[in-house]
């Protein structure tokens, strides 16, 4: 393992992890919220430390091969998550523990969402400008994450994505590859942040709100700079665009940037799980509509169109933004949205979630077994629109999710262990697994009551779902560090 | 499809079913209950039914087909569990709806032991043999089912245990075949049921108790003749001649019949499947235990390891015994076991849930996952003790537990829909799918107080449960039906 360069790259990300201190300390100075001092000190240990772990190893610029990839794929959420906790735990005013600092920059990195925080509207503008920036800040790392990273080192099946990733393909090498991966996609997601937020604001936000909202928006990330979330505008207008930008923000970007390339739609027609993943928004959307009226939850039919669409959507696409209350509507459904946050969005978006893609294969591959069963010596293929799948992927997708569900069954185990009761262990598993956000029972609002242990558990899950469970798991393994 | 071969068989079953509602009848002539008659009424109209359908097809003894193994194999349960129905229907006091009837039916057919009863201590003997003699012939439809009848179809990577099934393994003609290994495991199964029944009566059970809890136990049923269940006899001594017997019974009966056989214990220890099962128990037992003790729900050390030891057993095995309400069990504990019987006894048991097998190979599948993630080059093979997996099986495996998760799933939301609360859905879906019995909520003891519709979906959870989802499933296909 090459540990001088894993501790060089590091340090260069520490580095520029520093330099997103700064953002919020002008927004105090700005606001006059005195609230700047936190993000200056910050500014300085990060600048500082990155500098002393990079610079013995400067010169070690080897070029690095899969298995280091999961190694710094680990750390650098790892590592930059906990950095920008710091300004967090120097906070004076909510004065947070450090389980409490830890779960708000974890949740807010991997874009979950969830908030250990209960007065969002009372913190100073430089806090609420920070939380919204991580989001945003850990929306440009998913992205390159899913579309390039984990399609190169194979997890959960998405090597089916390596020959679509776009830069040169037949470069072996990861780190240019990545490099230039990256830079394409980040000028969408900066596109779309700036459409958002223009959009925001002339439905009605305040410019602050609205840049701060379209960071959480196009990340899926669904922190928000107020406690009653989008329900504090209440503005269906607001709540159309942050339905559309979610839907945009939770396609495959590599669809996004074929768009871009051919000038043109038609790559998004298609594709199989663009289509999957719209008909989900629509089911369940009629869904909702349909039991709220059927159960007289809202009088106006509008309302509950309104209400119905943009809950679907929320958190479905595991942004979990809220504009009502959706824990405490009738019957199936608040565990039915819960469930659909499993499948989340498309692979290669800013989604959580085990991925619609995953699911359409699971679905293809059940099929599969069943006609084996009718006709045992057949040979079938699985086909996702005209490619046919390897065997390699079927496996991968199959593993995957009993992966997940052993991940998701143990973090419950010691939720309970910790004390939490049964729905809302179950939720908050779900919420955090599938990086969705709130939950329900004890944590529909947040997260604020529950004890240091279930905050640590809930970290890890949160991490686990970030990085679809296997780049973190095979750290886990003798295998990984023998070879 | 040969259906005037499979509508000869069913006769037959049908006109069988019938000599088991003499038992009834003559145990209602020995206690003077009154409660004969509906078992006499219920003789005649199955026997009269059976006849009905045989005669005309009697001389149609052509070779069956795995396609009419799967449809004989649903209509087997189908058509015994509804024709079982018929003597809880006529029953005057308790005057059961039809779907109570059916649940009743299905639950002891499938030895699920879910009850919608709940003043069982009032019943009449022939109604509470009736019950119990259900669960003791469920079990010896399993027994043949999962040693003999899934191997042979396949069905979630079963063929595994193609070649260890008893009897003349060369002949691929189903009927004989079948037929010769059923009557090796029932004489296992009926010396196992005799010798509990013994061991129940020394151990200071009446005569009636014994063999009724006899009937129950081997067959993994949970059915008691009391509200109380086995807390009722208030006994260390019976708790342990339970657990004894279910510990039997959880175990792959082609292993009782190989030491029988070889007249040695050998072969146990042999299997992989036997080690994890035992181990599986015991760690169960120490945590419930430790947790137990530490938060001072007993305080005789004696009565925690006693309940610990019972608790665990019953509920992993998935016989689903009571002698206290492990519902109120402090933390992590109740939902600890329910997660246990989604495991489940071992492949070829009369247990239900997924099997200790599949959570084997599931582990097994995971790990080199993991370890293809670090050497995607390299070719790893499962092994299971000595035996090396082909890919069929890892599929078949995988593809089990999702099917299994997806029936879930629905069913939970199909509960949900129907007015259930989150918890009580969750857990009565898990206690029927994995043929457990009890939940919690408000299923914790029986399920008396659910609606119709409820009892309906959970009724098909048995039956997908017990049939291993793609016995099932694979009737919903059109392919099933085409070829
Ligand atoms: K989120
Ligand atoms: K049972």
């Amino acid at each position: 393992m090459q540990y001088k360069n894993i501790i060089r790259i590091l340090g260069l990300l520490v580095g520029l992890l520093s330099v997103t201190m700064l953002p919020p300390a002008l927004i105090s100075l700005i606001y006059r919220d005195g609230g700047g001092l936190p993000f200056i000190l910050a500014f300085l240990w990060c600048i500082c430390t990155g500098f002393l772990a990079w610079y013995p190893h400067r010169f070690e610029k080897t070029d690095l091969k899969a298995r280091e990839g999961f190694l710094i794929v680990v750390l650098f959420w790892l590592v930059l998550a906990s950095f920008s906790a710091i300004p967090l735990m120097l906070l004076e005013e909510p004065n947070l523990s450090t389980a409490d600092a830890f779960f708000e920059s974890f949740s807010g990195l991997t874009t979950t969402g969830a908030t250990i925080l209960n007065h969002i509207d009372d913190l100073p503008h430089a806090v609420l400008w920070y939380r919204q920036q991580l989001q945003w800040l850990g929306g440009m790392g998913i992205i390159v994450l899913a579309v390039a990273v984990l399609p190169m080192l194979g997890i959960g099946g998405m090597q089916l994505y390596r020959a679509e990733t776009p830069g040169p393909v037949k470069d072996s090498k990861m780190t240019p590859r990545i490099a230039d991966t990256a830079k394409h996609l980040w000028y969408i997601y900066l596109g779309l942040t700036i459409a958002c937020a223009l959009a925001y604001w002339l439905a009605g936000m305040s410019g602050f709100d609205a840049i701060c909202h379209a960071f959480s928006t196009i990340a899926i990330g669904g922190f928000s700079t107020h406690d009653a979330s989008m329900g504090y505008f209440n503005s269906p207008t607001i709540n159309l665009v942050c339905v559309t930008f979610l839907l945009i923000a939770g396609v495959n970007f590599a669809l996004h940037y074929a768009a871009v390339q051919s000038r043109s739609v038609r790559s998004y027609f298609f594709d199989p799980e663009f289509k999957v993943f719209i008909g989900i928004q629509i089911v369940l959307t009629v869904i909702c509509f349909t039991v709220l009226l059927a159960t007289g939850t809202y009088q106006d039919v509008d309302q509950a169109l309104d209400q119905a669409l943009f809950q679907s959507v929320s958190i479905s696409t595991t942004a979990g933004f809220a504009t009502t209350s959706f824990a405490d509507w009738p019957t199936l459904l608040p565990m039915l949205l819960i469930f659909s946050s499993f499948i989340g969005g498309c692979a290669g978006s800013t989604g959580g979630g085990m991925k619609v893609v995953r699911v359409v294969l699971l679905y293809l591959q059940g099929l599969r077994e069943l006609n084996k069963l009718v006709h045992p010596r057949a040979i079938f293929s699985i086909k996702l629109g005209r490619k046919v799948l390897p065997d390699r992927i079927v496996e991968a997708v199959w593993g995957f999710f009993s992966a997940y569900a052993a991940v998701f069954v143990i973090c419950m185990l010691l939720l309970l262990a910790a004390g939490m009761d049964d729905i809302t262990a179950f939720t908050a598993v779900a919420a955090c697994i599938n990086n969705l956000g709130p939950g329900l029972g004890e944590v529909a609002a947040n997260f604020s009551s529950i004890n240091d242990m279930s905050k640590w558990v809930l970290i890890m899950a949160m991490l686990f779902g970030r990085l679809e469970i296997f780049t973190l798991l095979v750290l886990f393994t003798p295998a990984f560090w023998r070879s």
